[in-house]
Formats: C-alpha cells, structure tokens, sequence
C-alpha cells in the first residue's frame, strides 16, 4: 500500500464531466490498494475570469496583492469541492480542504509565497480512515492568517511539498500531455517521449524555456528526493518518471534539446580590460532588476576585450539603453544589440564525462552551416546562441545528430528530454 | 464617532460598477466620522451558477452539505476582494476577512449554521488603525475549521451578529428597495414607505411572507437590541428604521397589511369532541414534518366539533392523504381541502390596546361583499382568511380602512408597514 500524491491542472478539471473523469481516475488508484492525496487547480480560465475583475476594479493598475490571493484562491476551492462531490457520488470518501484548512503555511509575499511548513496531522488521519484527501493547489496562509498564493504553476509546488511532507512513494502530475519528450514534437516529428529523466535535467529545461512543470515543484522534489511523474489526464500511459539517479542506471549521453527563442543580446566591444570591468557593465543592469542570462568574455587583445550578454526580449530596450550610457563612461568603442536570436541547448547528465559531446555540437551545426554567436556551457548542458532563423534546422540537426530520433524497431542508445 | 454595520446583497455587487459605487458609499460614511464594517454577499447570480455546478455533478441529487458550503462560500470571498481593492484604489484603508477568518464561530448544521460566538478582536484592531473592515456575509467556520454557510439571506443575519459583538450604533441593510412599506405597492398603489417600525412587527411581517430581511436577522437584531434600518443601495433616503419600542414613542395603531397566498386550508367535519381531539388530528400530519401554520376549531354541537388548519401549498397533497386516512380513525364524518385561499394580516403594537381593531377589520371586508372562512388572532395582529380572488380587493380595503394610504398634503395618524 503505497501513498500516491496527484495533481491534475485547469485543464482536467475544466468541465464537470472532467471533473469526473478525474474523480473515477482517483477512484481506481484507490481501489488498487493505494492511498490519494488530489491536488487541484482552478477550473481553466477561472483564474484569467477572476484577474479580468480584480483589473477591471482596479482601473488597470496592479490589484493590490493581498486582495489578488483572496480573490484568486476561490478558483481551487470550487474545484476541490465539486471533485469531492463527484467521489461521494462514487460512493468514495473523501474530504477537501484548502491551502489555509491544511495549514500549508508560508511566508507573506504574496502572489509569489513560499511554502515554510505543512501541517499534516489531519491528512494523516483522514488517509487512516480510508479517505482520499483532496487539497486546493496553488495557495497557503500566512502566520498572521492571511490567504496567500504560490504563483501560476503554484499547484505543482503544493503537490511536490504534500508529498514530501507525507513521505509519499510518487507524486503524479497529470497535464495535457503525456509525458516530457526530448525535444518540441511541434518542431521535431521525431521527437520522442522519454520514460525517464533525472531531476537535474529537468531543472536545466525547465529553465531553458519548458513548460511541462514549474521549476519551483522540480527544486523541491529533487531536494527531498521525491519520485515525480508527468501523464497525460486524458490518455493511459506510463508518461515520463523524473527521478534521482540511481547507482548503476544506465546514464544517457544527452536527454533533450531545448530552445529559448526568449533572449536579445548586447555586445559591448573594445573595452579597456581590467579587473572589475564585467561587475562595472553589468552593474547599472542589475541595479535596474534585469536578469542577465548568458555572459561571454572573449580574451583580450591589445589590453581591450569585447562583452557580450543576454537578457530577456522584453527588457532588451531598457538594458540597451543603460549600456549605451554606462559605456562612454568606461571608455567602450560601441555599444550593438540583436533581438533576432535564439539560444540552443543540449542538457543531459551524461555529457559530464564525456568531452566529445561539444565538438559533435559544434560539427552538426556546422555542417548546416549555421554560425554561432555565443558558446555557454555547464556540467550538464551546453547552450549556444544562433541566428533565429535557425531554430528549427538546428534543433533538428541536434537532434539527429545525438540519435534522439524515435525510430521503430531501432534500439535508441541515449535517452533524452524536452517539453511540449 | 459612531460604528456603523453595512450590508450590500447581492444586486448591490452584481457588477465591478456597483461594487465601486458600494466603495464610495462606504468611503462617504467613513469621512462623516463614523467607523465602518461592511457585510457583502455574493454577486447576483454567482450562487446559482455554483449550485448549477453542484447539482451537476451530482446528477441533481442533492449535494453533500460539507462541500456545498466549501463551494458557495466562495461567492462572496470574491466580492469582499473586490469591494478591499476598490477601497484602496480610492485611497481610503481596508482589510478584508472570510467569515472563518474573522472567527465566525458556528454550529456544524451545513447550510443553515447558527452563529455561536464571534472573535472580534482584531475587527476592532483594524477600526482602531482607521480601515474600513470588509466581511463576508453569510458564512462561518465550525469547531473542527470547517466552513459552514448560515442559509439563504444569512448575510443579514453576519451583519447584525456583527453589529451586536461590536456594540454598533446602527446595523444599515443595504437592499433594491428604499425602506419596508405599508403593504406590496405593486397590489395598493398608494402605500406608503414606513419612517420607522418596531421588531415584533417586522418579525410579524416577515413570517407572514415579506422578503425584505431574513426573519432570523430579525430576531437576532431585536434580541440584541441593535438598531436596523433597510435602505436602497441605489437612490437616496432614510429607509426605514426597525427599533425596538422607546417610552414615548408615539404607538402606530396599525402598521402593515401583509398577504400571503402559499398557503392551503383542509377542513375535518363532525369529529367526536373529546379532550385531546385536536393533538390527534395533527399528529399524522406534524409526525411527516409538515408545518402547520393556522388552526381553528369552532364550537361544540352535539358533541361533534368541525376543525380546520392550514399548511404550505406544497405540503397540501400529503397533508390531505394522512387526514384523510387518519380521519376514519377517529370517526370523522368528512375531511375536505382548498388552495384557492389567500391569507390577509394586520399588524401593529398598538392594536393591543385597541379591542375596535378586529370588527373595524371584518366590517371593512364586508363592506366589499368578501365572505371571512377562518380568523386567527395573536397580541399584535389578527390574520383572515379569503378565496384568493380577494386578494387585491381585500387588501386594497383594509389599506383605506386603517387610514394607510399615502395622501399628499394629509397627516396620517398611523404608521404601518409591509414589504416589496
């Protein structure tokens, strides 16, 4: 008898057949002899319904964030009551509570809070009494008693955190997809479904620009080491486990290709090189609370150096304009930038040990004769910038190029990831 | 400085428009000096789509109390966020509490909990600091953190339960109407809204089938001794204060004409008139749960004695049947019903001192040629009952016979009261 924790997203609550689709899934799980916790988010597009009021009362301006998570966690609390509901129907029992019921307490910041403690005396005895045990997603309370939330995506935090908090022997994310593939099937058909990926590599996509799971609930599995698993609400199938790597598990060379069409670039060339000169370019930046993705320093040549950084599109004007200015000051020849790029990536924890992965990299997209711009690499991922008209000829070189192709009756050596 | 209780129902907060109208009423009253708490329902219309939800998914059984409470009470966990973030958009402090948080303490009877205790400490905190504290209505929270709701209209009963526990100088109900009226001026065009009406009347009015307040608001507010006024949400006006009776106060001799049409009459003929004759005949019908509202039993003739009640319309099929069977038992000569009756009240405090009430009442009535079928009296109203095509007629009369009638440029004498 294992404890099983499920979290089923907007989507597969949407309607109320789905919400009973999703009460008989439960009910099977239990009747295989498992015990259920049911993490639930809102009905989909209750929450945009609810933030179109909270924008309309407030004429535009930001909604004030305490009254947002009050207003917003109403969403979760319908869905958890209608699927007990449904159980009871099913003549299942059951009990739901919402983030405060269960005292899943955080801290105050709210619209982005931070889980700090769950208190699962309740739970515990509700599961003794033969009960599945349905808990509102996304939100928690404050000590002071305050309703706060844990941010879009949040309901994957609540299920990873419920789980680790009762030991459970898997946490099951279902989605609209059925499992993490090793890279866009929307950009390469030949994609494949992965059965298997550690939580390293799933960190690395996910902040590579993936989808599938908030990157918050892949930290906290990974940390308390709790077995997550991604499937599909609408059909069967073992999806994609993530998972610790266990001694003697066959590592694979690469798991997936990730792409970030999301990222400008700024150069700053002919700078006087001296120490310090990076944290002074970068510093009017960050002082402004823009995020610096990738930074590349080429080596100096007759005591200047040239500098190049990315930041999210959406920040590329302010960061331009902050480097033009701070650059006469340091004394740089020209300040240019470029929205049209995109930055490729191979993650896999395999890569570690073996160096000849970047020069296959490199070869590939060569051989298409695509110039890289920008070369970044850590111990389990290498990203490169490219024009981004290239993204599709190179995620697709890649791919081939590190056998991730799904080909029938051919036994793939490596397994890989990436997200729909 | 005084603390005053608002309550807005719902078409008061249909929309963000009329919410943010809600917020200026209550940012008025502030600036006048008065310490404000304001009790919201859900917006019109949100608690039928969510009981659409729960009947649906329960394929119209009826749905299991404990969740229907978790999902209806988020009905108005909306509009309080809503209404906190118009406040502060108009720069006027506010916090906002469910009824579980403000520590509405209840019974665990879902759907119609009564109030136990309230914890109004950090309510008066708030006041202190100067916000506006925002309630939700109808709604509270069990021993075990369960939430309950206090049935429909509860929010009337929060806000005087509110205005007690603080010692509020007034308890203002906010409807789509300007005050209680001498009778339904949609039947007699010339009623006339009452400045001021006592809660033994209003109790009396309500149970008769006015809608105005819920009868439980009523009688809290007159236990408690907190002053009520209704006004309309929507035009100007002083409403109609509900209070209980000053020495000295000038005694209205009638206040209101009320009707009610709900009702059905089944009539025993000719049973054996002995002690406990009466208990017999309505035990069947009270052992099924059916109410029974009047009773009459005429005079003994020849040890036989004939015997009417009435009962809800609805309840009259099932009430027939098992006075009908019952009735053979006791040796009844014959048992027969009628639904086309119409209940026709007077009420008023000051008809206790006035004996000539009752045959002014009957006189008035035969006047118009209307045929009285039963009279039932208690110390501040005398109720008759009609064929229901009298209604309009009957109630027309009664209006002018007690001097009702709202006449421009006439002092009344008396003041009275019924509801729209």
């Amino acid at each position: 008898m294992a404890l099983i924790v499920q979290k089923y997203g907007g989507s597969s609550v949407a309607t109320v057949p789905r919400i009973e689709h999703v009460a008989r899934k439960a009910a099977a799980t239990r009747s295989a002899g498992n015990d259920i916790v049911v993490v639930l988010s809102a009905m989909k597009g209750e929450t945009d319904r609810l933030l179109a009021l909270a924008y309309e009362v407030s004429h535009s301006q930001c909604p004030a964030p305490r009254e947002l998570d009050m207003l917003l966690s109403t969403g979760e609390q319908v869905t958890i009551a209608l699927l007990t509901m449904a159980l009871e129907r099913l003549g299942v029992a059951a009990r739901c509570y919402t983030g405060a019921q269960v005292r899943i307490l955080t801290d105050s910041s709210h619209s982005k809070a931070r889980i700090l403690d769950i208190d699962e005396e309740h739970l515990v005895e509700d599961l003794k009494l033969g009960r599945i045990v349905v808990v509102a997603g996304f939100q928690g309370v404050d000590e002071t008693g305050a309703i706060t939330t844990l941010g879009r995506g949040g309901s994957d935090t609540t299920a990873v955190a419920l789980a680790a908090a009762l030991g459970a022997g898997e946490c099951q994310i279902f989605t609209d997809v059925d499992g993490v593939y090793t890279t866009d099937p929307r950009v390469v058909p030949t994609a494949r479904r992965l059965d298997r990926i550690t939580f390293e590599e799933m960190l690395e996509m996910a902040s590579l620009g993936s989808k599938v799971l908030q990157i918050r609930a892949v930290e906290f599995a990974g940390k308390y080491q709790v077995p997550l698993r991604v499937l599909s609400s609408f059909e069967e199938g073992p999806g994609t486990l993530i998972t610790y790597e266990v001694e003697g598990m066959e590592e694979p060379l690469i798991s997936s290709i990730a792409f970030n069409r999301d990222e400008a670039k700024l150069t700053i060339l002919g700078v006087p090189d001296r120490p310090g000169i990076a944290a002074q370019i970068l510093g009017p930046v960050s002082a402004a609370n823009i995020n610096v993705d990738m930074i590349v320093q080429n080596i100096s040549k007759e005591g200047l150096t040239d500098f190049t950084f990315t930041v999210h599109r959406s920040e590329y004007e302010r960061a331009l304009e902050l480097t033009q200015k701070h650059a006469q000051e340091l004394g740089a020849r020209e300040v240019f930038g470029d929205t049209d790029i995109v930055k490729l990536s191979l993650v896999g924890v395999g890569m570690r040990s073996h160096a000849a992965v970047a020069s296959r990299m490199f070869t590939a997209l060569a051989d298409e004769g695509i110039n890289i711009q920008m070369i970044s690499t850590s111990e389990i991922k290498i990203s490169v910038v490219v024009d981004e008209k290239y993204l599709e000829l190179g995620t697709r070189a890649l791919h081939r190029a590190f056998d991730l192709d799904d080909k029938d009756g051919r036994r793939v050596k490596v397994e890989g990831a990436e997200v729909g």
